[in-house]
């Protein structure tokens, strides 16, 4: 079928909007059309050219809500009609990693979704001649996407697709990362490094739990309105900070965090967010993705005196089974998405979601179809 | 009080045998008379003059057990004739820490402990005119010493003192950090680095606990066999392993350790340490201390998909709590000292304790009174 995508022909440039040929789901696949998608920070990552595992041309997008249009073979967990998010972290519930209770990250379909082509090795997308990679198993840059079952969550039907396609991403990392991660308890004391995307929905999900303080720490004053809106308690500049922004920290806490996130990116700042923990306690989340290559340090006095180092991919949730859940918190108010929408578009303008995105004026574009 | 001591007058020099004052127990102290005490890495380290927090002239020793001979104004817990183990965290179960449920790190003399004093901010100790400090609250290098009786664990009566003064550090140190901070479960893939006093408590623990695979890595091939008596299941030489030490372990594991255990206080093997852990699970334990201003480092990568970096001291342990029940196991024949008491020798000799220390040719050295 023919389907209108952005396709990301190379590194480092716009994409461009194309008719492209979609063949149909096969085996254990599923065809859905896509009614929204956002715009994550991780699609500029791998556009920009700075991921190693990028592979061009491709079908970006990995925060998309859809609707089920045909089922390939063997599919039995879901027919058309049916509401879904597709997932960048598949669920099988049968493999080594589903099945330890430990992790989130199911590992079935990983080889094949990391060289961009579906489980059976093929890629469902062409442009002409050419075939076009998928992208984080999902592309959902593309009116129509073909998906494997398992990277599918079923989801309510009254649900607006331009909101809870964030559950896709942004808004499930943030707040799996708070309770699934983390497991942040009611009175903690908790620092967010970062108030973008990930970062406010962290903040939110701090406050759904109870949290006592929680800090957003930022260089730009302008993310300080959202955040208050979304529960954060203290806003702390590093720029108008006299002298090292830890101590500060450790001060303003009466002792350190109980649970810090980095949700930027920024080895120094991962580094920062473990050392302004708590003696004792306190656990530090590494949410943002760094750059290639880059590390992390301190000195192991800060683990051996009881601070905890972690990360988290998809904040820890199973995506059919946690997504759905998330999707009812929005639907039952418990969760605020609508602010965190703060530009919509169509496909046709996407480049211009990128564009305010760097500029640091968007919080989520959202792409309607 | 006369009381006989080795006494380090400055660092990098031998311990003297000597004669000096003892004052007595003030409020809420504790006159004990040592009966035996092990010699550990932690006193070598202060020794050599590394520990940037080391005090001179002061009275070594952490690793000890003995009687109550007087107890100071306010005691209450303890009389004389009690059988304790002197504790360098101490557990005064009022403080912000002892009351969080979360760390054995009570905090409530850290910082006289810290400069080798007793609570009230003066010594006990003297030699001639000369004032000596105290060391990690305990100084068992002397046949008497006074200690708060906040950290003081009281025992049972029928444990040798000779065996159980190691429930003081080492013993403690290495079960704790697989029961109190990793808490291993049964069946689980165990890798410990360092085969010593410490690494060796962390196999028997690991065994105790119903570890599947109990991986000990070591560069000297004279541990093995004491550790395989301990329950090491598979022992790894790092200089005959081809190719990096990391994804063999990876491989001999079948996807990598469930908990690791760094032993050693070298960075470089706390990043193996790391590295060696399952994706989606693994959590590596730092036990070691590294050496003043070293550093940590690692991909955040390794994080983000899944790992977890901790670290531990003393073993997590609340010293007044958790002591007399490792004693007890002890009695009971669930953990093994005798075999890691390789050396036993008078005061007088403790030099020699150092000397075989240095040399790899002991686990513990105990210097019985």
């Amino acid at each position: 079928m023919k389907v209108k995508a952005a396709v990301a022909q190379a590194a480092g440039q716009p994409l461009s909007i194309e008719t492209v040929d979609l063949e149909g789901p096969q085996a254990g696949e599923v065809l859905v059309e896509i009614k929204a998608t956002g715009v994550c920070h991780t699609d500029a990552y791998t556009l920009s050219g700075a991921d190693p595992e990028g592979l061009f041309p491709a079908i970006l997008g990995h925060e998309g809500a859809g609707v089920v249009v045909e089922v390939g073979p063997e599919v039995k967990s879901l027919k058309p009609g049916d509401h879904v998010i597709p997932l960048y972290v598949p669920e099988c519930r049968t493999c080594e990693y589903c099945l330890s209770g430990k992790t989130n990250l199911c590992q079935s379909i990983r080889v094949t979704q990391g060289k961009g082509l579906m489980p059976n090795g093929s890629s469902r997308f062409s442009l002409g001649s050419q075939s076009l990679f998928h992208y984080m198993g999902t592309s959902t840059f593309a009116n129509y996407t073909v998906v494997p079952e398992i990277s599918l969550a079923k989801i309510r039907k009254d649900a607006p697709f331009d909101k809870v396609c964030l559950i896709g991403c942004g808004v499930t990392t943030g707040i799996g990362a708070v309770i699934n991660t983390a497991k942040v308890e009611p009175g903690a004391n908790v620092v967010v490094f970062g108030l973008g995307g990930i970062g406010l929905n962290v903040i939110q999900a701090a406050r759904l739990v109870g949290a006592n303080m929680i800090i957003g720490v930022d260089l730009n004053p302008a993310k300080r309105p959202l955040a208050e809106k979304l529960g954060m308690t203290h806003f702390v500049n590093p720029k108008e900070v006299e002298g090292d922004l830890v101590p500060y920290l450790v001060d303003l806490t009466k002792g350190g965090a109980d649970y810090s996130f980095e949700c930027i990116g920024n080895v120094e700042v991962m580094r920062q967010a473990l050392e302004c923990c708590h003696k004792g306690w306190g656990e530090s989340i590494i949410i943002g993705v760094a750059g290639a290559g880059q590390e992390i340090s301190t000195r192991p006095f800060q683990l051996v005196t009881g601070r905890v180092w972690k990360g988290t991919a998809f904040g820890g949730a199973k995506g059919r089974t946690d997504v759905p859940k998330i999707v009812d918190w929005y639907m039952d108010g418990k969760i605020d998405i609508d602010s965190l929408v703060t530009h919509t578009m169509p496909l046709e303008k996407i480049n211009d979601a990128f564009d305010l995105m760097h500029k640091g004026e968007s919080i989520r574009s959202v792409i309607n179809f």
